[in-house]
């Protein structure tokens, strides 16, 4: 009996452990397959840095700007666990492209998602790369990216690609003033308004060359603060192995400048944008707004006995910015050894049918069509126009200037906090038939407001983003809009008025991009149409670090009914 | 019976109504004559201003640094509604020589008794002005002050004083850099350490003057960043009628200097110093040191025919700081036409004596001495270093060098987070027997902490502030010390290194002042006594901005069980 019993139980113990054994293997499999989770730690504090030789203090991120890379696989959990060493400012970090599904209080946009960033807080985002492709992270509160607070993300893909390369690189392009972003902004809020003007310089990886000749003072005081040997604005080099094929992920977060980027002698393929395949085409300026980010086939078949520039330059505008230079450098060749050419020059600048050409030429690769919706369920139309409110200049959209509240919407929405912004809706429109888009506007007031749009979940919207004349006679200027939480089809750009009537029927409804970011041209339109399946509440704004600022944006809230409970960790700011 | 019954009722209402009457002519007397409620509504933000000519962002009240004198009368109630409009930087406000008895809370002290205020949010300072005299308030986070958010206390007395004067005057001094305070705190904070240098100007009631020549460039930058005509510079006026006696309330909030106050061809008497009348006592040169205020009577017996100067120099350090330069302008000269004389050199920075004796000359007047405890419970010393951490330059007490938590004392106490801050009391003492304050110190590594020191309730408590050399040779420098929550009694200075046991019999416990802020002199000593009598936790540090940033304070904490219920405004910096 004894024997009976020892031996019955030993048997289902055994049972019993090799179940165990299993669940333990499936689920240590589970994980390392489908969900590695990778763990930063980052420390946000100023230091002194001269990224283009001229000494000025920026935002580093362990030392740095721009930041490392995040190198991530599909699918992979990215933790960062952020401490802000800022001595009174705070902070929040932005992931540019990452839809945040099912984390939107993680998106890092503050009076969007989340309070603040507290000095000497440590805040950790946590979010899922559900995608192959290049994005970007960034500062989202006040003016803090051009601060220096940025980086890119590369995540690459668990299924082949249609496309093959041996090397992979990014290449992130940014523009670079030398007043701090409180001189900036406070001009910008100033009466009579201080424009920021154009940057002193352009950065490839964060390097760039300011001319120190141009400061004056005594000697002894440009050497204090503009030095031409410091290594920290020695050229970027790219080393390339001759005969290869290179992918170069190419991404810009400028605070104002739209680029042309040019390799010397090597054409580019665009085979990728926003994290979407595109149907290859060939370029020789790759032209990018802020915001957007690239990757390009080039192969390095040129003479390997010297090195090559890379240049970029600025577009759009009648800048002073001198262009960008960084160097391919062909392997053995000193990286440092310049190209014996002169570097080539850039587009003209007010040359807009390239752009709008490449604009068109971007569709969505054969194999990966994401299809759209063939009809949407609501249009919403955004009439861009630069504005005065109470004598301060600003932007607007409809015109109705963005002012953020300082209780996230996502919370105030979330626990119906009816206090905490503009319950009256913006409206949908603007007065299609009498607005002349090609004049300084006769009513140049604006109101502002922090309303928002709220969206029917799953309901398809399309957005038609309409430029229009700034304030100053005969002049349009180039907006690249950027979404987050979603990406949107691009159905079409044009030139001058939107017509609601004639203009649906040329929408590219076969093999549109996808994007996150959008330029809409001079005096042009750019037609959008997404889906709004991602509960939370999302910025959609112009990526101009100064025309943000000045309230060139707007609010879409969903499905905020199906969120669960918000992490304490968003709501430092909302009072109990 | 009805007209009995009616009657009685009458009689019986009647009384009711005289009773009733007589207690709202009670309760409307009260307020009037013992809580009067001030209320200020402050809007602080970024501005351009010109205080010296040098065009540079500042931090304003309501447009204005230095902000308003809040004027008050003794037990008012002052209600200052703050709104924080600054971009992405948090704030909080001290008010300095106000005990805040009841209300440790609204101290003002970033990481002591409360979180920061966010951008966007209003937070509510409420306090009593228990006793008259000359008070100041300020920025006390991160270097805020030295960004131009600062101003002046009046609280007048409701008894009669012991002097009399025909007109009340504020005059506050300060220095003036042009670096940002966030360059200082990155150069203070960098290895290789940047010091903050000399200021440029001083201030007198926040106008100075800079030599625009000194500027390099071309004449248009120059004169954007420089113009000896802005009003915004023109000296400070005091326009005075001849033949009267003016209170002058001289208060200074230097970042770095301590002062000589003169005004040509006048005597001031001294009467008030930190909120206590001192025996009066007449000097040419009125030494003062960052944090401390004095009244002072001057009589408008000169000539009336012309204007005269008022001056302020840097003493203590051999400065390049110009002197600041004011205008007493005797009724009816113009305000703006200049004495026709040079004004007048102050005294020699490097001659200790006189001010040693000032400081000594401040004794409580007759009749108002508070007596001091004849002796002490404790004695705690306090040798004041210079000192490298990891390399980096900080000052210390007691090889300590505090780093402020970002979780409030007052908070971590009352709730008992004991992680929130280090939990090992820092050292009472220092090696008296071997370390010799005349030499650099032969351990220069110090270590960083957040420990505190708890005191009794009710005890009485000795502190020794005993200077020393800093890492230079043959260098010293003065340090005035303000205690938050607290007046001191002063019971003596000396020179060298403080004796245990002779230098107490000589300390004066007959008629030593009261005050909050005092000198340390340099290689000198200065013995204070207080009761630990107001629960709360408060800060006891250098009035140097820089030197406090680096870690020259201490907090002392007291009676946390007899606190009531925080307010919920200060702890939004506090994780649920």
């Amino acid at each position: 009996m004894d024997l009976f019993v020892a031996s019955g139980f030993t048997k289902q113990t055994l049972n019993l452990f090799l179940l165990f054994v299993l669940i333990i293997i499936f689920c240590i499999n589970i994980p390392v397959a489908e969900a590695r989770i990778q763990r930063y730690k980052w420390e946000v504090k100023y230091e002194f840095k001269s990224p283009d030789c001229f000494r000025k203090l920026v935002i580093t991120i362990n030392g740095r700007t721009p930041g490392r890379t995040i190198v991530a696989e599909q699918n992979d959990t990215i933790i960062v666990e952020l401490k802000n060493s800022l001595l009174t400012e705070n902070v929040a970090i932005h992931w540019h492209g990452i839809r945040q599904i099912g984390t939107p209080w993680f998106d890092g946009t503050e009076g969007v998602t989340q309070c603040p960033i507290l000095p000497g807080q440590t805040f950790t985002y946590e979010f899922v790369v559900d995608r192959p492709g290049t994005y970007l992270y960034h500062a989202h509160y006040g003016m803090q990216r051009e601060a220096g607070l940025y980086g890119s993300i590369r995540v690459s893909s668990k299924e082949p690609e249609p496309f093959t390369y041996d090397f992979d690189k990014t290449i992130i392009l940014n523009d670079w003033y030398h007043k701090s972003t409180y001189e900036q902004a406070t001009g910008l809020s100033a009466i009579p308004f201080q424009w920021v003007g154009e940057p002193q310089s352009l950065l490839m990886n964060g390097r760039g060359r300011y001319n120190c000749s141009l400061l004056t003072g005594t000697s002894t005081e440009v050497a204090s603060l503009c030095n031409a040997t410091n290594p920290e604005c020695s050229p970027f080099a790219l080393t390339v192995v001759p005969g290869k094929t290179y992918r170069l992920r190419i991404s810009s977060l400028t605070a104002l400048s739209a680029l042309s980027f040019q390799i010397e002698a090597h054409n580019m393929t665009v085979v990728e944008a926003d994290g979407h395949y595109v149907e290859p085409f060939v370029v020789q300026n790759l032209f990018i707004y802020s915001g957007e980010t690239y990757s390009v086939l080039i192969k390095t078949d040129q003479s390997p006995s010297r090195n090559y520039w890379t240049t970029t330059n600025v577009v759009s505008r009648n800048a002073t910015s001198p262009p960008g230079l960084a160097i391919i450098n062909y392997y053995p060749n000193h990286p440092s050894r310049q190209p014996p050419t002169i570097p080539p020059p850039g587009p003209l600048w007010s040359d807009i049918a390239p752009r709008y050409n490449q604009s068109q030429a971007i569709k969505a690769r054969q194999g990966f069509v994401i299809p759209p919706p063939l009809t949407a369920d609501r249009m919403i139309v955004f009439l861009n126009t630069q504005n005065t409110v109470n004598g301060q200049y600003r932007w607007s959209v409809n015109n109705i200037s963005l002012n953020l509240p300082h209780t996230p919407y996502l919370i105030s929405l979330k626990n119906n906090l009816h206090h905490a912004f503009d319950q009256t809706p913006p409206p949908v429109g603007y007065d299609y038939k009498n607005y002349n888009i090609y004049n300084v506007s006769a009513n140049k007031n604006a109101t502002t407001s922090s309303g928002i749009y709220r969206l029917q979940f799953n309901s398809t919207v399309d957005i038609i983003l309409q430029n229009a004349n700034t304030m100053t006679e005969n002049n349009s200027e180039t907006h690249p809009w950027h979404f987050h939480g979603h990406d949107f089809w691009v159905l079409g750009y044009g030139e001058g008025k939107f017509d609601m009537y004639n203009d649906p029927k040329k929408y590219n409804l076969v093999n549109p991009i996808m994007k996150n970011t959008v330029p809409v041209h001079k005096y042009g339109w750019t037609a959008l149409r997404f889906l709004a399946d991602n509960p939370g509440a999302w910025a959609f704004h112009c990526h101009i670090e100064s025309h943000f600022y000045m309230g060139m944006g707007v609010v879409f809230a969903e499905g905020i009914d199906r969120l669960g409970r918000l992490p304490s960790s968003i709501m430092g700011c909302v009072r109990h």
